[in-house]
């Protein structure tokens, strides 16, 4: 098991959001976005093809990436789901759905609805291309959560079939090889936890020591993080969702076994996609082709690539990050995704996703559906589902916050006795936050806060007796004592509008985004109907003023400021010349608002910008 | 026919080319890219599958994109050699290769090595996917090629057969569908203007005519260029080689029909993609994805795409339309996409090619020998070696000189007798041209002169008796008069640095473009070797000064001068922080060297970037 801090999530159950941003959007996912998954699954077949297998239907004819997969995470989004809130229903639906997987399973576990009949004998020979034990991987997580949920072993029972199956065929004893696509590491680390059967552990760090080396029968592919030994890895490169679950599951393999040439390899990886490799908005994986990461710095806004899936994935390295090490920064970027990058591939209605997230719209784009392959709306499913579980941690005598949410959690803390917080706020909109201690009378433990490293200014009051430093932005407040019931922590983060500038040597010269506490803000034309979007400049002494509007997107903070034009003169029909730096126009000030760029395209489509040029005001 | 100003190009036959910045270039291609291309083609088994069709050989496995069409480019490419300069052993190669060629094609004149044996039933069944129609077009423009550089017929009549044969089979007696890759249409109006065939200018006409129909069977795909009848398409959309070469092919069935609404769509969409969609360099198709058109003013840099084939078909395309309208705007055009974005791909050594040609490259890249589907190389060499026809024309009593290269031409001047003129000059590197009239005694004519548009200082002298407006960049300049044999018209153009900026809607806010004449020029990592190039700066009172090196990158005009470098303190390990404007460092001035951009990559491997960060200096 690996040194240092150990911090552990706490199970969905103990925890409640019950605030005016998230908890609206999982009520969505619950009541729309779970049933439109499985809904779709069915209408395209997917469904069917386990049905197919179960010998009581026929295959359905198309063409599938990983059809299984998208029927597993859907699994895996309800089971959160049920979690929150009982529905006898959708547990319903659970089990007939379960039944037909496991109906579909081989007598010797392998499960798979793309090698069957004939194709049986296709079974593991090429593990570059078909997703087999990333679909396991994704059965794996759909069941522990499952068990989780509803304490039914169903399946469960399939899951382990399957990885007792795959650790037959591969291994030191067995087959070499990686997968194409990562996923089954991490799976494997959730399936030992619950089982505490290290044979899994053991399956994962095969699968970890094989990428990169000639046993991985992945031919090198720096796309498919294939380039070199995990342990030698420098740069974050390739498919950037792969990488994500890769690197979680490296993580997660540290944590149990603690080799430490693991975390710093997935330490130097991402700090290396932090520091040069990610959005303002926590998407990552800017390059189209590929669909991953570009070189550094390559970060372009209109030809963004930044798929959800890979958002979210950035959510969970950073989670498993955290838990490893209680640095705030991984807390920041899982905030930092969250809030933007993320939510950004849902609309407000819960049945419409983006797969790409641009920065920078020129034409009007609206969310879709679904998609060929539907890995981000079943993401989406998953990701609001479990969002509880990412508020909290506990540690050995410790308390965790790391995402300001209103709710409650009850905790036992290791070595500290049971606590319930309650946290009162209107996060993200206001910076104010209280931590109540709502039961736990006596009980002596850390409360770790986050200060955020977005926050410049905060203010802590503390219950006499309790402990702490100095907050510091972008670390962990420790405040430390014994507690008493009703003792409240309240924490002042100021939130002034920001005008974040981006790295020289990326494409932003001469441009700024906006932000305000966690949220990255954008101008959205549904807000400037007679202006020219890209027309907009922002004053280098643009004063906004954040205004809360409860008819506005489901209720908002938008910024609103007396911006500028660019002098378009000279510049018709024209698109190179000699001339200076473009300035503003003359004329009176423009009324310009900006949105949380999560929101942006939930109205009359239109065009859209994040970074937006910085001028002298006239 | 099209009413209006008529131009024609000059035979091969008729033009030399001898200045020291293509010269080399073309004597290279010869050399070297025309034999390496074939080679290519044989070693890779484009050849052996015409062997294979004829019954001579085996048919070689693997996967191929329209590999016939490489083979038809290498023959047109090396046909255009043998006019400049007789090459009996590369004449026999052809004539071996045209053999067997002429095997392949079925008795009823149908030729393509993809749809042979038991996949002829296949034929012409599938318009959008494999490149049939496609294929055929490159084939009739290398016969008409090898015909009018040999006056053999033997490819011609294999090409005219294959022509008849799709005559039989499309048309409106027969099936409809539009070619899902454009092509044949500008080689049917080739094939028309060599046999004055209607029925292949019918042809032509009825291809374009299906497009953007239900009857295209595209399925209204914009990446087809079939969203819209062609006639009231608005905007250049889709993969960018296919609008090029379908909208030169609607420019020549304008020509000959003199239906305005095709030239209004012509024209239309030409403006479109050069005042919004167009990169500095010429280059067209800015997105990887379906190597397309973007949005208007979406031109990435370090994701551009670009694609060398694009810019040498935006050659092809505004030569069209220069000799539809003897509009220099056109002309121009095909000067920057000639000395920039075309010539970008291709190396000193004629031996390694780009396909995608960045803007702007943030890890080193370097050309390559060949690619999967190795369109581009190919088509660099009949770009390279047809150059000469694009540098005069003439029509009704006037020659035209379009590009300023050094050589001579003897032309037929329609209704004004006989002329040669030879052209003297060190263009690029120098903006004095002198156009001498060698010989013409008393021919009366107009001589066009093409004022660049990005001449700003221009001073003219003419021969006594010979009339001329003043000079207009943007313009052609006509003198007319009574010639004799010596007259000179000494035209210098000031060619000063020129910091060009790029319309505000672009990325490229805060950064500007260095060009000098048609040159646009880079920063390369090779001049600056202990340098960040990503730190550099352009001060906004940069001065330069322009040396010719010999011994640099095959003899060239280098811009050296005192820049400046950006004070990147603070943004260690940080990506986005709220931040003023980023300013230069303190210090003494960099010196800084620019290189003409089509020269890149050819020394040590390193970054590049074209458009640079304006700063004042400190």
């Amino acid at each position: 098991m690996a040194d240092g801090v150990q911090l552990r999530g706490i199970g969905l159950k103990d925890v409640r959001i019950d605030d005016r941003f998230w908890a609206p959007r999982m009520s969505t996912n619950r009541e729309v976005t779970i049933p439109h998954v499985l809904d779709q699954c069915e209408a395209t077949g997917r469904v069917q093809r386990f049905r197919a297998v179960a010998g009581k239907a026929e295959m359905p004819s198309g063409h599938f990436v990983a059809p299984d997969s998208d029927v597993y995470k859907c699994v895996e989004a309800a089971a959160y789901a049920l979690v929150a809130e009982a529905d006898p229903e959708l547990e319903a639906r659970l089990d007939v759905l379960i039944t037909l997987i496991a109906e579909a399973q081989d007598v010797n576990g392998y499960l798979n609805t793309q090698f069957t009949g004939d194709g049986a004998s296709n079974r593991w020979s090429n593990l570059r291309g078909p997703h087999e034990l990333y679909c396991g991987g994704h059965l794996f997580e759909a069941a522990v959560a499952h068990h989780q949920a509803t304490g039914k072993r169903t399946l469960l029972e399939v899951a382990l079939r399957l990885a007792d199956h795959i650790g037959d065929v591969f291994g030191p004893e067995g087959r070499v090889g990686a997968p194409g696509h990562p996923e089954i590491e991490l799976a494997l680390a959730k399936l030992y936890r619950l089982t505490r059967a290290e044979k899994y552990l053991r399956l994962a760090e095969f699968f970890i020591d094989q990428r990169g080396t000639e046993d991985s029968q992945l031919g090198g592919d720096a796309y498919l993080q294939d380039h070199a030994p995990i342990r030698e890895q420098r740069e974050i490169l390739g498919h950037a969702v792969r990488a994500m679950y890769l690197y979680g599951g490296v993580a997660d393999v540290y944590r149990e076994m603690g080799e430490q040439a693991l975390f710093e390899t997935a330490s130097r990886l991402w700090d290396n996609m932090a520091e040069r490799k990610c959005y303002v908005t926590g998407g990552v994986g800017s390059r189209y082709r590929g669909e991953a990461f570009g070189d550094d710095y390559e970060l372009p806004n209109d030809s963004a690539y930044a798929e959800t899936c890979a958002a979210i994935g950035n959510v969970f390295w950073s989670w498993r990050m955290l838990t490893l090490t209680g640095e705030a920064k991984y807390a920041d970027m899982m905030e930092r995704a969250l809030y933007n990058g993320f939510l950004s591939g849902v609309a407000l209605d819960g049945r419409h996703f983006f797969y790409v997230n641009l920065l920078e719209s020129r034409t009007p784009r609206s969310r879709r559906p679904w998609f060929p392959v539907p890995c981000c709306p079943t993401n989406v499913a998953r990701m609001l589902a479990s969002l509880p579980g990412y508020v909290y941690a506990v540690s050995e005598g410790s308390v965790w916050l790391n995402l300001f949410v209103a709710g409650r959690c009850s905790a036992s803390v290791p070595g500290g006795g049971e606590v319930t917080l309650a946290v009162h706020t209107d996060y993200p909109w206001d910076g104010k936050v209280e931590i109540e201690v709502a039961s736990g009378e006596g009980a002596s433990f850390a409360l770790y806060l986050r200060i955020p490293a977005w926050c410049g200014d905060v203010t802590l009051t503390a219950p006499s007796g309790i402990e702490h430093p100095e907050p510091t932005p972008g670390q962990y407040l420790p405040l430390s004592g014994t507690w008493s019931k009703g003792d409240i922590v309240a924490l002042e983060m100021a939130m002034p509008v920001r005008t974040m500038r981006s790295h020289p040597h990326t494409g932003n010269v001469g441009r700024a985004a906006l932000t305000r506490g966690p949220l990255v803000y954008c101008l959205e034309e549904a807000d400037h109907p007679h202006l020219e979007l890209f027309d907009l400049a922002l004053p280098t002494d643009m004063q906004w003023t954040p205004t809360f509007h409860d008819d506005l997107l489901g209720g908002v903070v938008a910024l609103h400021g007396a911006g500028a034009l660019l002098d378009r003169s000279g510049w018709e029909h024209v698109l190179y010349r000699e001339a200076g730096e473009i300035k503003p126009a003359e004329g009176p000030p423009v009324e310009m608002t900006a949105i949380p760029y999560c929101l942006w395209a939930n109205r009359t489509p239109g065009r859209m910008r994040v970074w937006i040029p910085v001028r002298e005001r006239l």
